[in-house]
C-alpha cells in the first residue's frame, strides 16, 4: 500500500516496524560504501596485461618511429589518436591526447577561457562582467565544482528523460553573458539517460547570445555499456557543423574506467581552429604529455575494437550490480510510491528521488547505519538540492554481497525518513 | 692573434680563409642538432628497468595498502614524496606530487596565481593593473613564454658568476607590482651558473613591495652533477624561513632527466600555506595524477640513493660532451678573443657568447651548414637578445662525434661572423 494512501494509525505501526528494522540494522555495525564512481578490483585486472606490455626500448617507438620515452609530440601520438577517433566517432584532426584527467582538460579548457577567451571570443572571459553557466541537474558534482572554482555562475536546468529540458537550455542561451553548459551527454551522471537525438540537434543549433558559447560535451561513459545493444548518442561535431557553428564543443573522454582511473589516456576534442588556439596555450603549459603511456594503451588495445571487447568484460561484472540495485528497490520500495529511480542502460550511477525534504534525512540515516552514499546536493550546483529528493547511487565498487546489504539498508532509511515526514 | 690585434689585411685573409673553410664543410651537408636538452638514446636505457617494475596487481600496492590502479590521493605518493624529501632535502610535508611535467606545475602556479591569487594576495592577479616579473638572463626560453602567455611583463635583470646581479633584483623587487622572479638556482639554464649562498640569501630576505611576491625556484638541474663534487646549493625554505617570509617560495624538479622526459615525475614543494592553497585549486583540477608511475619510480630506485647512483651513470654519458664542446672551443676559438662561455659544472647546456651583433649571423651561418642551435634570442624575454650575443649549446643529445663535428663548424661560423663584422 501506498504511504500516501495509509492511514495515520497505519503509518505508526508502520514507523514503529522501520524504527525496530533500522535499530537490528544498526546494531550489525556495517561500513559499506556505495559513494563514488571507482571501478572495481575485478575492473581493474582486466587491464593488468598493460603493466608489462612494454618490455624494453625498442618497444617504447611509435610507428612513425618516435622514441616515446624522449620529449616531444604535444598533442599525443597518432596511433592513440586513431584509437579514440574510431572509438568515438571523431576525425582524428579534431583530438588530442593529454595526460591522465579529462577532468583536468575541463579544467583547463576553462580556465584557458577566462585567461584568454577562446575562438570567438572578444576578450578573456575573466574580463567580462558576469559569465554564466547552464547546468543540468541533477549532474556531475566536479562540473560545478570546477565552474563554481572559476567563479562562472551556475544555473540550473531540469534533466528529462531525453536530457536537458531543452526549451529552458533554449531560453537562458539566449543570454550573452551565458557562456556555455555542462553535458554529460550518454548515460548522464548521475541519471543514466542518453540525450535524445532532438536534444543533441537542439544543442547544435539553438540561437546563442553569446558568439563564443560552449558546450562542454563530457562523453565519459561513451562505450560503458551494461548491454549488447547500447544507446546511441549523435554525432554533436556533425551537427554543430551542419548547423554553421563548428566550434561549438568542446568534446572530453578518457580510459579512466577503460584501463586505470588515474593512469588511464585523457583525450579532448574540437574544431581544427578551436584545438590550433588550445595547442597554442598547451604548448607553453608543457612539453608533452605521457607518450610511454599512451603507447602501452596503443600495443594493450591494439584497435579501438580492443577497448569495445574490454568493455564488455567491464559489463559482465558490472551489469549484474546495477541489476540487484533495481531489483532491492522495487522489491523494497516500489509498492509504497515513495520513491522514483532510474534504470541505466550504461554508466556508473543509479539515480534515486526521495519524496521532497526526505533525501538528507535518509543519507544520514544510512551513514549512521554504516553505509556511505554520495552527499545529498551534490549532484546540483552549489551542493545545493532545493527538492533535498536527489540520491546518487555508485554500485561498481563493492562486491554484489555487499551492494546488496547496502541496498536493502538503504530502503529502510528511505522508508524511515518517508514515514517521519509523514507523520511529523 | 686577437681579431681585434689584426690588421685589415690580416682579417681580410683570415676571412678568405675561413670562406673556404666554411664552403667546404657546407659541402659535406651534415644534419646535426645540438638545440634542446635532451638526454640521449643512452641515458634513457639507463631506465628501462622501470618499464617492468610493476608485474602484476600485487605490485600496484603502496606501502599504505593502497591500490594505486584507482581513484585516490591527489598529492602523490607518501613514498614518492620521500624519495623527493631525501633527494632535494626537503620536508615531506612542503611536497606535493603530480603529472610528469614540472613545467606543468609552472604554468598552473602562475595562472593560479592570475585567477585566484596565491597566500598573502589581495585580489586575484589578474585584476591587478600590471604584473612584472624578474627574469635573470640568459634563462630559460619556456619560463618566459610562460610568462608571456599570461600577459605579465618580463624585466631583464643580467646574470653573474653568482647568480642574478643582486644589486638589480632588490630595487625591481621593491616595486608593488613586480610579482615575482624566475630561478633556475642550480647549473642555471644555460649559463651552468649555481646561486651563491649570498644570493640565495638576498633573494630569501629581501624587501619585496609586493606582500604577495613569489621565487618560481626551477630546480631542474638539483642532482645533475657532472663530477664527483657537485656544486652546492643553500636550501632556499631555511632562509625564508629566518628571514620571516616563509611563503615565498615555489619550489619545482622532476624526474624527466633522471628517468624518461615526459614519462617520469613531477614535483613542486612550497610552505604548507602555500600548498594548502594551492591543493585546494588542484583538487577541482583533477581527481589525482598518475600514481602507477609514481610507484615505478619508487619501485626502481627504492631511494633517493638510488637515483643519485643513476645520475652518476648519466654523467658518465655527458660529461665526456661537455668536456669535448670545451675543448674544442679552446682549441679554435681561445686565441682571438672573440668569443666566452661558461664551463658548467653540471645541468645541460653551454652558454656560449659571441661578440655585440655576431650571433644571429653564426646562427644563420651554422644552420646553412647543417647545425642546428637554439635560435639566438630564445634565452631572452620575448626571444630578443639586445646584444645579439648569446647562443646556447645543448651537447646532450647528439653522439660525442657529432658533437664534436658541429662544433667545429660551430667554431668556424663563430670566426666567420666576427670577421664580417670586423671588416664590413
Amino acid at each position: 500500500m501506498k504511504y500516501s494512501q495509509m492511514s495515520r494509525a497505519e503509518l505508526t505501526a508502520e514507523h514503529e516496524r522501520l524504527i525496530n528494522e533500522y535499530a537490528a540494522i544498526k546494531s550489525l555495525g556495517m561500513s559499506l560504501d556505495i559513494s563514488r564512481g571507482k571501478p572495481c578490483r575485478e575492473q581493474l585486472d582486466l587491464s593488468d596485461g598493460m603493466l608489462t606490455v612494454l618490455k624494453d626500448a625498442a618497444d617504447c617507438v611509435s610507428e612513425a618511429g618516435f622514441d616515446c620515452r624522449n620529449y616531444g609530440i604535444l598533442d599525443g601520438l597518432p596511433e592513440m589518436k586513431r584509437i579514440f577517433s574510431d572509438l568515438l566517432g571523431i576525425p582524428v584532426s579534431k583530438i588530442m591526447v593529454g595526460g591522465s584527467s579529462s577532468l583536468n582538460f575541463m579544467y583547463d579548457s576553462l580556465s584557458r577561457a577566462m585567461l584568454y577567451g577562446v575562438v570567438g571570443s572578444d576578450r578573456p572571459w575573466c574580463k567580462e562582467e558576469k559569465v554564466k553557466f547552464i547546468c543540468p541537474v541533477p549532474g556531475y558534482d566536479r562540473h560545478f565544482k570546477v565552474t563554481e572554482s572559476l567563479g562562472i555562475e551556475m544555473i540550473n536546468v531540469d534533466m528529462t528523460p531525453n536530457g536537458p529540458d531543452m526549451d529552458a537550455v533554449e531560453a537562458l542561451a539566449l543570454d550573452p553573458s551565458v557562456k556555455g553548459i555542462w553535458c554529460n551527454p550518454k548515460y548522464s551522471n548521475p541519471d543514466g539517460i542518453t540525450y535524445s537525438d532532438d536534444t543533441v540537434r537542439r544543442l547544435a543549433a539553438m540561437k546563442t547570445g553569446a558568439p563564443d558559447f560552449r558546450i562542454m560535451w563530457d562523453n565519459a561513459y561513451a562505450v560503458h555499456d551494461l548491454y549488447d545493444d547500447g544507446d546511441k548518442l549523435l554525432d554533436i561535431f556533425a551537427e554543430c557543423d551542419k548547423a554553421g557553428d563548428p566550434d561549438r564543443v568542446f568534446y572530453f573522454a578518457s580510459t579512466s574506467k577503460i584501463t586505470y582511473p588515474g593512469a588511464g589516456v585523457a583525450m579532448m576534442a574540437a574544431s581544427e581552429a578551436n584545438l590550433a588556439q588550445i595547442k597554442s596555450v598547451v604548448g607553453m603549459q608543457t612539453i608533452g604529455y605521457d607518450k610511454i603511456n599512451q603507447l602501452r594503451h596503443v600495443k594493450f588495445f591494439g584497435s579501438a575494437d580492443g577497448m569495445l571487447e574490454q568493455m564488455k568484460r567491464h559489463a559482465d561484472i558490472v551489469a549484474p550490480k546495477f541489476k540487484a540495485v533495481c531489483e532491492i528497490l522495487d522489491a523494497e520500495l516500489g509498492q509504497y510510491g515513495i520513491a522514483r529511480w532510474n534504470e541505466p542502460r550504461g554508466g556508473y550511477f543509479i539515480s534515486f528521488f526521495t519524496e521532497k525534504g526526505c533525501a538528507k534525512r535518509t543519507y544520514a540515516l544510512a551513514k549512521e547505519a554504516g553505509v556511505n552514499m554520495t552527499p545529498v546536493g551534490a549532484t546540483y550546483p552549489y551542493g545545493f538540492d532545493a527538492d533535498d529528493s536527489n540520491i546518487r547511487i555508485a554500485p561498481t565498487y563493492p562486491s554484489l554481497e555487499d551492494i546488496k546489504k547496502a541496498m536493502k539498508i538503504f530502503t529502510v532509511c528511505v522508508k524511515l525518513a518517508t514515514c517521519e515526514k509523514y507523520l511529523f
